[in-house]
């Protein structure tokens, strides 16, 4: 619903605004989609104000009005631009406005406005701030259903990934290819209810080690004997709804090399850093920002040696986007400040690409719920899983 | 492909600019999708220069590096914040550089980059000027194939609209509903090979006054004797190719009235009048913006006295994307400025809005190919489609 009362005047005054200001035009704002009771067409641009005080007032063009019926507040037609930037001004001039924007950049995810936009804005007498925690609270907090959702499709997740990795490692050498795999693991999750937007990530030896690999059929590898396996799945109960977001590792031979074992333990160990980073600042009462606990994972991956080879950021936010708009794991990428609210959710992912060898990830996701950080699915990969 | 060479060169210097700078991110800017050969997932911020003088540079993430394969130029690979800074400040100190932006947000389709993604290039020494004409003749022009895929989607969707327009005129007083309406149309344009990515607008009577009116299943009108009809469709031979877009008008009785008639009458001339300045231009050699066909056409309405119920521009372009990346014909929603280049192709629909009474619009579209305007589908509407 759209954020409004003592939750919203609070939560603007934390960011130093006396108002949000969300802007939308042809789904470029994600925040936009997930507050507003957007419905049908929205090909022209649209301005919603939600002030700490008075009601909301939305700047809408004529033709596109009926996606606005039962709006919780005045709206301003406009038809000309002319009109457009007078109505504009009317709800603008003389206010700060908080407004999906990252100084430079620094949070990508977070800078959703057009430089058009907010050189219009300030013309027009607004000062515009950034709405980074105001997104974190009111747009990418998970409802209880949606946690729901998220919990099943985890133990889903996790059965399917234990199962398919324990039968494909056993199939080493007999020309087992990673879309046959990746086949296999969409139509055990999709028989127990769940649905893809994308296909997972299949990666036999060498491939593993490249953090996006995509098998294509006809150019994907087939098994050999003493490969790692990764498999990197995201699925969910439906397409609109929290997915869960997993990586779990094999290994196509009965006693994994040292090397192997050593990079294993590694990330493991790293994945529960930044997990324990996260559990001892909620038992503490402490706020935590995003790039705290990537750097308890990458703390732990550096002091064994194989800093260089974790490239990516700790993990992402998850809401009803896979790459959220909520605050990522992140002090590489980018240095993530927001922090980690309560209600949100991400992945836990780090890893270690050895180019030319392997690679392993492991992943699970952290959901801020009321009781604390709940760690999804129930019972995160302890140990390679290899052939019998 | 990768604009290069000659007309690259040229394009620039046009455009006062350096390199032309594609800014992406998780598809924010269609014109990347456009131009660059990318494949597969692209969540990382991806940089491609364009220069007039040396080889194409690309900055990209390196878990993301896979896209990149053939691109033709340099690759500069970043992981940390930091490193994506100095590879974008080798790129960009010094340049003028031709960016989809556009000041205060002139033209909505053409503002693209994040405010802190022009605040970043600022900073790191590159200056940024609008890319408009660069996109126009490089993303939103239509190849031949695309012309000819344009054409066959025209002429099958005016038998369409045709044949189920004359047929329901004839069902009034039957209960015949707006989405049964809409359900033919898809199910005959479907049967003829073409792909709709959103269903047609139907609307009866009063509802057809509402220019993005969209039928709702039990919400939908039954269509009354004497009431007009609208159908507004848009449909292509496949998603990924450039769409025929389309409005026809019916009248469910043997004789409009004569307010009926008139609107009618005074639509068509708009749309006719917006035609022959185009063409003239075209014949005289004259480069034409596309605020001055939308003045054509609107002239047009105005004169016969139904200005302030003519609530939207003229015409959009039309490329892969239905509301293109192109030149629209616009005078009232934004001052569009940009020429109508050859190989770019828009709609033509002028409308009269009779709120609670009627509404009529008439929608062709125009393809600027080499032999000039070409109007699609070959025969418009001429007169209103009546009950026999």
């Amino acid at each position: 619903m759209i954020p409004s009362g003592p939750e919203l005047r609070e939560a603007l005054a934390e960011a130093g605004a006396d108002a949000w200001l969300i802007f939308e035009f042809h789904g470029l704002n994600p925040v936009a989609r997930r507050l507003l009771p957007l419905s049908g067409l929205n090909t022209r641009r649209l301005f919603v104000l939600l002030p700490a005080e008075g009601e909301p007032v939305a700047v809408a063009h004529r033709i596109e009005l009926h996606p606005l019926t039962g709006f919780p507040g005045r709206v301003l037609p406009y038809s000309r631009w002319e009109e457009l930037h007078a109505a504009l001004g009317t709800i603008v001039a003389g206010r700060r406005l908080a407004m999906e924007i990252s100084p430079e950049d620094a949070v990508p995810y977070q800078d959703r406005v057009p430089s058009g936009v907010v050189e219009l804005i300030r013309r027009l007498g607004g000062t515009v701030v950034p709405s980074g925690a105001l997104v974190s609270r009111f747009a990418s907090r998970w409802t209880s259903a949606e946690a729901e959702d998220h919990r099943l499709a985890a133990e889903i997740l996790a059965a399917v990934a234990r199962e398919e990795l324990a039968r494909a490692v056993g199939e080493a050498g007999s020309g087992l290819r990673e879309t046959e795999v990746q086949r296999r693991v969409i139509s055990a999750a999709t028989a127990r209810g769940l649905v893809f937007d994308t296909p997972p990530i299949v990666g036999f030896g060498p491939n593993s080690a490249n953090p996006h690999y995509e098998p294509q059929p006809g150019q994907d590898a087939a098994l050999e004997p003493d490969q790692v396996v990764l498999l990197d799945l995201w699925a969910g109960r439906r397409l609109d709804t929290v997915f869960a977001d997993q990586t779990w590792m094999g290994f196509a031979g009965k006693r994994p090399p040292a090397r192997v074992t050593e990079v294993w333990e590694t990330v493991r160990r790293a994945r529960d850093a930044a997990i324990a980073t996260v559990q001892e600042a909620a038992r503490a009462g402490r706020p935590i920002a995003g790039f705290e606990a990537d750097r308890a994972a990458r703390g732990v991956i550096e002091a064994a040696g194989f800093g260089a080879a974790f490239v990516h950021r700790t993990g992402h936010s998850i809401d009803r986007d896979l790459h959220g708009s909520g605050p990522h794991l992140d002090d590489y990428e980018t240095h993530d400040d927001r922090l980690l609210l309560p209600g949100v959710g991400f992945s836990v992912e780090p890893g270690i690409y050895l180019a030319g060898e392997f690679g392993v990830r492991s992943e699970v996701n952290v959901y801020l719920g009321t009781a604390g950080p709940e760690v999804t699915p129930r019972e995160p990969q302890r140990e390679l899983i290899v052939a019998d």
